[in-house]
C-alpha cells in the first residue's frame, strides 16, 4: 500500500542523539562494539547488499569459502585466535547456541546452565525444543556461580532421563554482574562425563583473552557487536574438530520433483549467514581485536579504579565478586535512590546530571542500582566519570569518604 | 591464540575491487540492495555495535518496541505497506522462512514448495523439520510455475499423510529467471484448502508493488539487502492478524532454579534479530522505496529494451518467461561460448571485455549462459551496457541483426 510521503519523514537523517565523540558512553552493552577505524572504512566500502559476495566462488557457492574479501582466511584465524579447529560467523550468539542446542540435541533432552545465563540461551534451548535444568548461584553480594554442582546437574538429569544432556552450557561472563567463571572447572566435568561443553563468551572472546583448548570447551559462541567492536547482528560459532561433522552437518532434503539437493550448505546456518556489512566489521577490527585483549589488565585496573572511586560515596557498593575481573559492572546505589524520590525529575535526575556532563549509557531512570562498563574509555575518561558522581553526590549532600 | 600481526595485514584496508560509482553493476542480486544516499549516512550513524539499542525501553526490552530510533513505527508501516498486518525484521529472508515453517508446522509435516524456490526454502523447511512436495514447473524455455498444480499438490499431502500440508510456499519471482508468478492463483487455492499461503518476495517486494492482502498472502518474505537498498543480513517477515499469535508465539521456557521466564520474548525470533546497522539501512532507505516501486513500469520497459538488443547478437536468446516482468533476466549465449573456446582467456574472455569497458556483475567464466539484473540502472546505462556487448560480439565477428 502507498504511505504518504509525510508520514515518512521521521525516517530521514536518523541520528543518536549523542555522538561517541563528544561523550562518554558507559552502555553496559555497547563499550565492546563500538568499531574501530578500520571497521568503519569497512562498513562504508561493503555497506551495499550484497556487496560482500562479488567474488563469490560459483562452485562452492558459500560465505566461508570466499576469498575476496578474505573470509575464508578469516574464518581460519578466528578459530585459531579462540584456539578452536573450526569457525563460522553466525547472525547473533544466541542463532549460534540455538544451533549447537538444535544440532547436539533431540527433542525432549535436556541442557545444563548456569543460572546466570542471558535469556537468549533459554530461548535457544526452548526452539531447539530441548529442556534446561540449572546450576545454582551462590548469595549475594557475589552471585557466583556454584561451578561444581555442574557434576551433580549431569547426575540428576542421568537418573531422571536415563541419559546425558545434550550438552552444558557456562556463561563465560555473565550479563548481570560481568562476573568471569572459571571455565576449566566446568570444560574438566564435562569432559569426565563426555557431555559436550559449551562457552558462552559473549562478553568475554573479543575483550578478553580466551583459549578454548585450554578449557576443554567443545563449543564457544561469542557476540560480535557485543565484543569485537563489529556492527550489529554478528555472532560467532567457534567447534572443536570432533564436534564439526555434526554440529555443521549439510542439508539432505531433496526436491521429489526436481531431485535437486544442496548437499555443500550447512544446515543449521541455512547456507550463507552474515552476507554483508557487519562480517566485514568483524574483519576489519579483527587485527586490533587481537592486539586489544593482551591489554586485558590494565582494562580490569581501570574497572577496579573505578569501584573504589563510587564507593567512596556512601553506601554505593559494587555488587558480584569482588575484585572485578571484568570491567562490565553492577552498584547498589541507595543514596541515589533517596535523592530521587524527593527530586522532581524522579529516577531521572540521576540521568540528567549525568547526561549534563556528558556522560551516557547508564539506564534512564534507574538509581536503586545499574549497570556499566568501563571496557575501552582512556585513563582520564574513567577518572572523569568517577569525578562526575563525586560531583553530583556532593550537590545532593551525599557523604564522600 | 595470539597471531602474528604480520598474518594480519590483508584485513587491514578491505577493498571492494570496483566502485560502484565508476563501474556499471549487473550482479543479479545486487542491483536491488544498493544503498540509497540516506540509508549510507545511517550505517555511519548506527555502524558501532548496539548503537540501535541507546533507547531500548527497559520494561519490554524488545527491538520493535524501540520508538528512537523509530523502528516501533516502522514496523508498523513496513506492514502497511506490504498489504499484512504485523511485520518483524530478522536476519534473512531464509530465516524468515524458517521461522513460519518451525511455527505452522510440526515435524514431519509437508510443506508445498513450487519447483522454482531458492534452496534456502527448501533447508529451512529441513532445518524445521519438515519435507517438500513439489509443485512442477513446465517445459523450457518459459520455465513457468504451474500454479494451478497446487491444488493436487494439497490433494496429494492429503492423501498421503491424512492431513493438510503445513504451509504452501510461493516464490513470487524466482532467482533462476525472473519469472513473476501470479500468486492470487495460489492465493486462492491455498485459501479454498484453509493452507496458509507463504509468498517469499525476495525478489519483488521493494523493487515492485506487493499487496498481500490482494493476493490473500498469510505470510510474506522479503529480503532487505536483495530488495529493500540495505544491507545485509536482513530479512523481513510480514503476517496476516490470524498468524500472529502462532509464528510469533511467545517463549514460554521457565529456570527450574531460578523460576525466571521470559513470556515478552518472541520465541522463534529468539528475542531481538538485526540490532544494529543493517536495520537502520533498511528504514532509512524506506521513504525512497516506497516511492521506487511505482516506477516499476519503467523498469521492466529497461529490462525489455535490453533483452531486445541482446537478442539482436543472432543465437542469444533470454529465457524465462517473455515478455519480461522483470529486471533479473537469463541468456543463453552459446555464440559468446563458441568464441571462448578459441579464445586463452576461455569463458574468462567475456568478463575481461566488459570489465574493460567498465561494466562488471556477470559471473567470471561464464559464457554458455548467464544471467544479469538492470533493477535502477539508468536508461543510459542500460544502453551503454547494450552497446558494449555489441561491440563485444563485433570484435569477435558474431552475427548482429
Amino acid at each position: 500500500m502507498k504511505i504518504p510521503q509525510e508520514r515518512l519523514n521521521k525516517y530521514r537523517n536518523l541520528r543518536r542523539d549523542f555522538s561517541e565523540e563528544d561523550y562518554v558512553n558507559l552502555q553496559p552493552i555497547q563499550r565492546g562494539g563500538a568499531l574501530t577505524e578500520e571497521a568503519m572504512k569497512a562498513i562504508i566500502e561493503f555497506g551495499d547488499g550484497y556487496s560482500t559476495c562479488d567474488w563469490c566462488p560459483p562452485k562452492s557457492a558459500r560465505l566461508d569459502m570466499i576469498e575476496n574479501p578474505p573470509i575464508k582466511d578469516f574464518y581460519n584465524d578466528l578459530a585459531e585466535f579462540l584456539g578452536m579447529d573450526t569457525a563460522r560467523v553466525v547472525t547473533r550468539c544466541r542463532e549460534a547456541m540455538f544451533i549447537a542446542f538444535r544440532m547436539l540435541g533431540a527433542p525432549g533432552d535436556y541442557v545444563v546452565i548456569d543460572g546466570l545465563a542471558h535469556y537468549s540461551s533459554y530461548i535457544a534451548a526452548e526452539l531447539a525444543g530441548l529442556r534446561v535444568k540449572e546450576v545454582p548461584v551462590g548469595c549475594p553480594p557475589e552471585h557466583r556461580v556454584d561451578l561444581e554442582a555442574y557434576a551433580a546437574k549431569i547426575e540428576e538429569v542421568k537418573a531422571e532421563t536415563g541419559r546425558l544432556p545434550a550438552a552444558a552450557l557456562l556463561t563465560h561472563v555473565d550479563y548481570q554482574y560481568g562476573n568471569v567463571s572459571d571455565a576449566k572447572v566446568v570444560g574438566k566435568i564435562a569432559q569426565d562425563y563426555g557431555v559436550p561443553f559449551i562457552l558462552n563468551c559473549a562478553y568475554s572472546a573479543g575483550v578478553m583473552p580466551v583459549d578454548g583448548r585450554g578449557v576443554s570447551a567443545d563449543v564457544i559462541t561469542g557476540s560480535g557487536h557485543k565484543s569485537w567492536a563489529a556492527s550489529a547482528p554478528t555472532g560467532i560459532l567457534a567447534l572443536r574438530k570432533s564436534l564439526e561433522e555434526k554440529v555443521l552437518k549439510r542439508a539432505s532434503i531433496q526436491g521429489d520433483l526436481t531431485n535437486r539437493n544442496f548437499v555443500s550448505k550447512e544446515l543449521a546456518l541455512l547456507g550463507c549467514t552474515v552476507m554483508g556489512a557487519p562480517l566485514l566489521t568483524l574483519i576489519a577490527s579483527f587485527p586490533e581485536v587481537v592486539e586489544r585483549v593482551e591489554r586485558w589488565g590494565e582494562e580490569v585496573q581501570k574497572a577496579r579504579f573505578l569501584v573504589g572511586e563510587l564507593e567512596r560515596i556512601q553506601g554505593v557498593r559494587q555488587i558480584g565478586e569482588r575484585p572485578k575481573r571484568h570491567t562490565l559492572m553492577h552498584f547498589e546505589t541507595d543514596p541515589f535512590f533517596r535523592v530521587s524520590q524527593s527530586h522532581k525529575r524522579k529516577g531521572y535526575f540521576l540521568y540528567d546530571e549525568l547526561r549534563s556532563r556528558k556522560i551516557v549509557g547508564i539506564q534512564p531512570g534507574l538509581t536503586k542500582h545499574f549497570k556499566l562498563n568501563t571496557y575501552g574509555l582512556a585513563w582520564n575518561q574513567v577518572k572523569y566519570v568517577a569525578g562526575a558522581f563525586h560531583e553530583i553526590a556532593e550537590k545532593y549532600g551525599l557523604e564522600i569518604k
